[in-house]
């Protein structure tokens, strides 16, 4: 189950950045299961990580290299997420590196390796090294589409997002996410890739990286399990001849968020049995931090969510979600609860105007939006989220046998 | 689904504590509904509710009440939670407490009304009120198995605990609970009765109820949704003509955590689609919120019910979930990890002597305990869960229409 288009957007090449995929057969014979990028000299690579203690060995590797030097390839594989792998799995990730640096007379810290799959399974690396090869010989700056489906696992479908701004010098920002379980990101979400032609140094790229990831990776949950391989990479190579400055820092970060929140939303178009996709906002909260735990409190609720696969306006769960979110000294006669334009609850009870029969057509539609007005304040926030299903339980009750 | 013994147990009677069950056709006719509860005079009682800003009409009206003076009759009805509904729902209440006083010649301010159901839909104060004198008339210190039946919602089972301590003059402490969805208690379970004969004054009764609370209703999670309507209510009569003070006191709390630990473990045995009964058991943490912190993002994580619902010995989501648990330092390669006696992960990873068949032998019994040791201090906490099941969605997916 997923919701919205399957179809991937036209995917426009960027310059300087080139991504090739192989089958190495690493858990499914034949699957496209193995995706390095090049990334030319002279580009900038910046990089965001789960913050999960249980990080797995290519998070711990690649944080180490990205501090040494600028990345020259990124190395992906999935079928495996070579976590929970201990000392084993640390060699195995730094093997697979030093394996593409002597294809391509790089040195080791110039590869940032990359895992997800099943957790806690030894990386099968003959299979994975003798991929290496075919993916290199792929290398194209039209290899977007296909990378975007070597490196899904419970995916449904490839997610990718592409846009290309400016009047005279245009400027493409294209990229590539998967994810589908395990998701609640924390700075991070399971793994993306994002690169641009700007020119844009590194602490630039670093603080719009993380001006993007807050609202677009950060605000996204499917079942609060924040993974162990979270990783979001963004490249800037430079290639289109436009410098990013102070003053045109605004206008990127703006475009930068169109694509990154496209790629989250994908994510949760495509989460673990969707049959919704759920906006929560938050508005008329103190502050951000208290919009983000009503509207994530309300996002991750399991009797909201089967209220929602249901299509059953049950606005009892939402207020009660509402009510344990830790508002301190919440006037509940203040609240007002609207799905999508229908006004279902204030003053504490369910809206006079209300009536089951708008209710159901309200929560009719595949997309959602659970809006809820605090009135205490001025911050506001959105997450947003799926359904709970039967599905999403038939996936991860089966997902190892 | 439910695990365990469907039976209640021998039921002793406390006396000076009388219970008696109507059928008053609130949302189900023929079903029982209506208890009320006798508390002689001269008896001690106290109670906690819920800490949901978007507490229920009745719970507001039973706090104000127990304020003012001591409580000669409960009164609960199920099938409607009275919550959500506004100025409307504390009327209610209120003229539920005052047709009984007026029953019974005493004041609305000594009756303790309690609701659960459905959420936002108004009592039907009609029905209710017609049931009251059907409820007086079966008055009966041996009612607690009625009574037991008569506050169930989406419960398979009633719920009930007892027993007697004592060499010479033996103390009888017996109780009630209900609840089998949106459980996870903020001071308290969604319903829960418990009466004893011993005399003990406010003060200590109160210390008593919050030990015992502490470790039974505040250590259980079904879903992670705290209750609108949550209270549970201890009374002491005396009957048995022994006092409890401080030297006797740490004994009488050690027996009533043994009636409250049943009933909130009966909750979980009962949580809606449990096919199993899950201790989560976290030792060697620095302090109490660290041990509680990894337990509950356990015992709540959506992949680790799934996999538990499938019998799946997914040590990786174990190790997830830890992980994002939100200890500061976590040194990762000192965690170890038992399913039941078998050690399962250690050093950041499987454990070596680990092997899948044994792994499914372990997670195969309907008790299930995870017993997470990290290794870092002496505070250790157990709390208890179910997974999560196609039988939860479809519960709770259903439960309106």
């Amino acid at each position: 189950m997923a919701t919205g288009s399957a179809a991937l957007p036209t995917m426009y090449p960027v310059d300087g950045f080139r991504l090739g995929t192989a089958s190495a057969g690493i858990k499914t014979p034949g699957r496209k299961d193995l995706v390095v990028m090049a990334v030319d000299a002279g580009s900038t690579v910046v990089g965001l990580f789960t913050q999960n203690a249980f990080c797995a060995a290519p998070v711990t590797v690649a944080k180490q290299h990205l501090a040494q030097t600028t990345p020259s390839y990124l190395l992906v594989n999935t079928g495996n997420a070579n976590a929970g792998t201990g000392e084993q799995g640390i060699k195995d990730a730094l093997r697979s590196c030093e394996v593409l640096a002597a294809a391509t007379s790089s040195r080791k810290e110039q590869v940032l390796p990359f895992s997800t799959g099943v957790i806690g399974e030894p990386l099968p690396m003959d299979r994975l090294l003798c991929g290496i090869p075919d993916a290199l010989h792929a290398l194209s700056k039209n290899g977007w589409n296909e990378a975007a489906e070597g490196i899904l696992t419970t995916d449904t479908r490839a997610k990718g997002a592409s846009l290309q701004y400016g009047e005279d010098s245009k400027i493409t920002i294209t990229g590539i996410t998967k994810g589908s379980g395990m998701i609640k990101p924390n700075m991070a979400t399971m793994l993306a890739y994002v690169a641009t032609d700007a020119a844009v140094d590194a602490e630039l790229l670093h603080r719009a990286l993380r001006l993007a990831n807050e609202k677009s990776f950060n605000r996204i949950t499917v079942d609060s399990d924040t993974s162990t391989n979270d990783a979001v990479i963004l490249a800037a190579t430079g290639s289109s001849g436009v410098t990013i400055d102070e003053s045109s820092f605004d206008q990127f970060v703006e475009q930068l968020k169109i694509v990154f929140i496209d790629l989250a939303q994908a994510i949760i178009r495509d989460g673990e049995g969707a049959g919704k996709f759920v906006s929560v906002v938050v508005e008329g909260a103190v502050d951000s931090d208290e919009a983000l735990a009503v509207a994530y409190t309300i996002a991750e609720s399991p009797l909201v969510k089967t209220a929602l696969a249901a299509s059953d306006p049950n606005w009892g769960r939402i207020l009660a979600a509402i009510g344990r979110a830790g508002v301190n000294n919440l006037d509940v006669d203040a609240v007002r609860v609207h799905i999508n334009a229908l006004l279902i609850a204030e003053y504490g009870c369910r809206a006079a105007s209300y009536n089951e029969e708008a209710g159901q057509l309200a929560m009719a539609p595949e997309d959602i939006e659970i809006h809820v007005s605090l009135n205490r304040g001025q911050a506001s926030e959105t997450v947003w989220t799926t359904d709970l299903t039967y599905e999403y339980v038939r996936i991860n009750a089966e997902y190892r046998t």
